[in-house]
């Protein structure tokens, strides 16, 4: 499938990433090294050495370069080949790993895949994370064995909250049976909806109705902030189902996540539960984080599901609904940018 | 290698497919979901939603239909998509996945992979299986890690029964010296054979000598019936070596078998052993199951072990003996029925 | 990557076949079964049946004979073909699988793997090994996910031993920041070096400085024997870095090892370390053994993440140092061989 590349993608958390601890992943299919040196500058390379293509993730750290732990070459932040042992001159003048510009920004590394030359931090979406200081978190990850556009097809439409999260998130058929409203952004989608009458998320059955209203800003290349709120029933009628006045504070807890895709066939999944600081108790906040990773255990066992699905059928098509219209409008931004990029 | 489509493969056991719980399963590499209503009745569909492949074997039985658990489409028994949640109108008339007529016979379900129009319930070959008034059965399965034309081959040989089952059916190397008569069925081929003068199977060195008789069904696309039955050491040389009288009538017990290909690399492996209703004790039905099931696993070793050294050698080439008369015979009525198809 | 064939490769221990033990490997791909005979011969076959390419590895020894469990075809050391049960006449005359030429020495069983006519027991190296009645051995055999190519590029250059065994070995930089001295042998190179002043292996820091004489001996395909011996300091410079007379005694222990391709992917990594028999206590025997493993762990650890590495990058190259001239030389070797077979 098309991905973007001039973007930034999410490929670790920053405290995984300790001093002298180099950390390895892989994002579109490309080794990076991320690794942060005694000063704790933080450098994202090509995770293999120019000698013989051992994993400079293996290598150790010795002030600010990083030495390959095979036969001992010598990089620094920017990539550059600066020492062979027992060698003079270098073969070759100018010699490097690629480097990967990178950004830490809500609890996250983001590295830059595409032209180095044109990442601009800019470009890394406006959530909330790890590190606000109005907000604490809670957070996790998942590996999937599925593409991340599955994934991010997923969270695009989520009539499936209806039938695929009855023993989570417990919610009603309304999800399924009306369709959000969707904005189109300069990089991304905007859904929005009021849930009427209802009980809130976990508790399908319960007598305490309320108003629910939820939006999900869904950002290039695959992360989003959602947040909900309960309202007294009626408030979405009096508002005519417009957006509710200061719902952007995000009083109740709201969740940031993002999809990277590792592989043709293998995804990370982050993802943070943000709440309030100081306004809401542990065991609340764990329930909550209960009912989300039953939910993210659903969808991981349905998307791994299908995607063994497609790999068994290569024939068989999708076909959209009235319900991917989320899904449509994101992956056509997908397609035009990733079509900008090839035409630059 | 080359399958019939247009015949009854056993994809499942009945038993194994209760109401609201979809089983999924594959024949000749299609995913097939097998699912059975609130009233009972039994389904097989192509196993993956038209919405976004999703399996249907992950789905919920509502009623007489069958909701997809991903976004809620809903099919029914003939595989038409009767419901997109939220959506009033179809993307299009006639929309619906792939229908497998199905059979229940033998305490076995039968799936027709060919052309619906031309699935015939009379295909279904003469075995006698659970659910006979006059039989009680034990049985068993095996999943293979290999094609299941090499598991045929091996039933239809049973020269290998002097050499690969020293340790379990423990009979002598006769199995391998001589030739069985040949019969060409329409569907098949039959296999029989005298046994003279030996100890009983799993009794090589016996001194209780019997004359036995077996005899072996074997019908497209790979399901058999074989029996065995002892006389007095000089009967066979008494009915120079015809089939003795009353033999069908299976006193001695039985086995009913059926392979099934899955994919390219594997197979399921299902048998039951069948006894004259309340004539045999159940010490002895167990033993004899330890004896069968010590030798299907032999089976299993060396055809899975030749299924590898396929695999490792790909331009080497099978040789036959006069013991491979009955491989012959039926892998050439398997191509002329598979010709056949792709003239019709 | 190009493998000389008319060469003998290590196959196995000779202690691991018994009488009637076939033991199944493979070499260069192809599937080979060891076998000796009921009066201890060896012989080595393709290890596929000419009748359905079941194992002969499954098979059981009759006597001179291997006759294949799955149908009884019977073969003798030449890989003929000398009987099909129940058949009086070969379907044709010659019927052999593939021999290979197979010599046992210093405890390993050598298999020629290219044209039987050139097999030549001369060609097999001059190493010490299991069953030298000066040299007592201790043993053992790593299986690596790895081309062998990049285990045998290993060993070649030691320059890796300051990076990668500072664990185990734990010896200086002098290792990465000097060069051996190299000689081309007609069927391999050795490698010399001193390195003065130092602490013995596996005591980086030790006060009980030495100079130490190393020497590796490299032979096609992929097997050395690998010497050291520590002498007052001093002793380097008073013989200006020659070898150090009687050095070939190998009073304090040495390696013999060889590396065998068993596919594109695999290896084998047999590893005996010699002691002069009587001389060295079991307590030292163990440590020296202790090191070893710990310092094979490493390189296994390192290569098979540099496999993974070349994997995930098909289009990136290796760059040389200074450092490859024995993996350049030995190589280069390899090809021009590999070419001289081809053209002949």
């Amino acid at each position: 499938m098309t991905y973007v590349r001039n973007t930034w993608y999410v490929a670790a958390w920053s405290h995984e990433i300790a001093v002298d601890q180099p950390l390895a992943t892989r994002v579109l299919n490309e080794p990076i090294v991320m690794w942060r040196d005694s000063t704790g500058r933080l450098a994202a390379l090509a995770d293999r050495c120019l000698h013989r293509l051992a994993p400079l993730s293996l290598g150790r750290c010795q002030g600010e370069t990083l030495r390959c732990r095979y036969h001992g070459w010598l990089y620094d932040h920017a990539g550059r080949l600066i020492e062979i042992p027992g060698q003079a001159q270098m073969p070759a003048s100018g010699l490097q790993v690629r480097v990967y510009p990178v950004v830490e920004r809500y609890g996250w590394v983001w590295v830059w895949i595409g032209e180095p030359a044109r990442a601009n931090a800019e470009l890394i979406p406006p959530l909330v994370g790890i590190g606000h200081p109005d907000y604490e978190f809670d957070y996790g990850q998942l590996d999937y064995a599925a593409e991340a556009r599955l994934i991010t097809d997923n969270l695009l439409d989520l009539s499936h909250v209806s039938f695929l999260h009855t023993e989570s998130f417990r919610m009603s058929e309304i999800w399924a049976r009306a369709r959000p409203k969707l904005t189109e952004q300069e990089r991304g989608i905007r859904s929005e909806r009021w849930v009427r009458n209802e009980g809130p998320m976990g508790e399908l059955n319960a007598t305490n109705r309320v108003d629910t209203y939820f939006r999900c800003d869904f950002f290039i290349p695959g992360v989003l902030l959602m947040s909900a709120r309960a309202y007294p029933v009626g408030t979405a009628a009096a508002l005519s189902d417009a957006q509710p006045p200061q719902f952007s504070s995000m009083e109740e807890g709201f969740t940031t996540q993002a999809v990277t895709p590792m592989t043709d066939r293998t995804a990370r999944y982050f993802y943070m539960m943000g709440w309030p600081r100081g306004r809401v108790d542990q065991a609340s906040r764990d329930a909550t984080r209960v009912i989300y990773e039953k939910g993210f255990a659903e969808d991981q066992r349905m998307i791994e599901a299908q995607q063994r699905s497609i790999d068994a059928s290569p024939a068989a098509r999708f076909m959209s609904s009235s319900a991917d219209q989320g899904v449509v409008l994101f992956n056509r931004l997908v397609e035009k940018l990733a079509r900008q990029e090839l035409a630059q």
